[in-house]
């Protein structure tokens, strides 16, 4: 998903702080209050062009979502669609996934979703997979007792890497499909790689898993 | 793999008692006594017509493996294979799974291989699908604690089902994979189903897991 720099993002971010939230940590704790009401909060990690979060806020009005997404060239068109969209129900950061801790206390979300995921396939490179133990870790920590991870891919590699990190972790493995496209599903809102990739006729998988009650 | 029945088999059974074990149960903890060997023993839920228990052992001379499979007219043609074969590491057995803790002591068993068990598709039927928290209660007794489920399949809604059946059991995930063939594996043994299924173009996929110390 690289794209040309644009001189303008900065610019554009800006003028849409109301959107774009600068300074993320500040609001640690107090995502609600931005919102302005007791809705459950759900975060996506690595938004992209915002396809999947616009859908599902629209779908889902009582849940409040927030967008993670790192490259500022790309958080511009999330922050497009999702004023397409109109949803007041959404809001986004231009932070790295690695921060979440100081972004959100703990049990402050509800779901995590990561979508199609950069895979990184070099062993070398299992500690930038956002299924890494490292980053289980920070998810159980913002994650309420009865939170899911919802993670969605067409990366064969990844998915196999993630279900036995899931596992290895000791998180329950609450759904697991792997061709998710197999049978309609009006609920489920694609993401544009995941238009990209099923339309070329790749089984998408997906995930679901929590982190079990430990002593 | 309905077949007509065959009247003969009866007496093929009788003739081949060195072969397909009569009275099973009464090896239960002695099975290395019959293999003359201190080997460890592997067995086959389901051998179906023996392919893959005699290609592996074959390849693995110095494991032994034990086949259960429940219908006679089905065991005869898997002891024609195993004769074939002319492999002295194999015995067969023609029970019902259900009874496997009759058959094996307590950490008797090394390796257990579930390959392509009937899916059962029907909820109404869940207690008869081989990765039912039932049989993974039976699999733990027999299997010594470092012993491992290797279970293969090609259909999507059972292996779906089983993952989470492991993992809501407790069980550990070693391996995922969600397309066996993609990746050529020399060492992987084909059931007659997985030839069947594979040559269709349809995914293979087999997981890998263990049971969790408990305390
Ligand atoms: C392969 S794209 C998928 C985009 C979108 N989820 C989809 O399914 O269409 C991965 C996205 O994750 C973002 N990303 C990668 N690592 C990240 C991190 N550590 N924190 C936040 N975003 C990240 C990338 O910038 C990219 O936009
Ligand atoms: C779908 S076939 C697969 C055969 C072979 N494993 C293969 O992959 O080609 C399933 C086999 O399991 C056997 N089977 C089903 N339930 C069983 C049980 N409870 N105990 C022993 N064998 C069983 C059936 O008789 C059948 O031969």
């Amino acid at each position: 998903m690289r794209q040309r720099n644009k001189p303008w993002a900065d610019d554009f971010l800006k003028e849409n702080e109301h959107l774009i939230i600068p300074n993320p940590k500040s609001y640690q704790g107090n995502w609600k209050e931005l919102f302005n009401n007791d809705n459950p909060i759900h975060i996506e990690i690595g938004t992209g062009k915002g396809q999947f979060i616009a859908g599902m806020a629209k779908q889902n009005p009582d849940i409040n979502f927030i967008g993670i997404e790192l490259a500022k060239s790309i958080i511009v068109s999330a922050a497009q669609k999702v004023m397409d969209s109109e949803q007041q129900n959404i809001l986004l950061i231009n932070e790295n996934a690695e921060n979440i801790l100081e972004i959100f206390e703990k049990d402050e979300v509800s779901t995590i979703y990561l979508n199609f995921s950069d895979p990184w396939p070099k062993n070398r490179h299992e500690k930038r997979r956002l299924t890494y133990h490292k980053f289980l870790n920070n998810y159980r920590e913002i994650l309420k007792q009865d939170g899911e991870l919802i993670f969605k891919t067409d990366n064969r590699g990844l998915f196999e890497y993630s279900l036995v990190s899931f596992s290895t972790f000791g998180m329950l493995l609450n759904e697991v499909n792997v061709d998710l496209h197999a049978i309609e599903d009006p609920t489920n809102v694609m993401t544009e790689y995941e238009e990209k990739f099923s339309a070329k006729g790749q089984p998408i998988y997906r995930c679901k898993a929590s982190f079990n009650e430990r002593t």
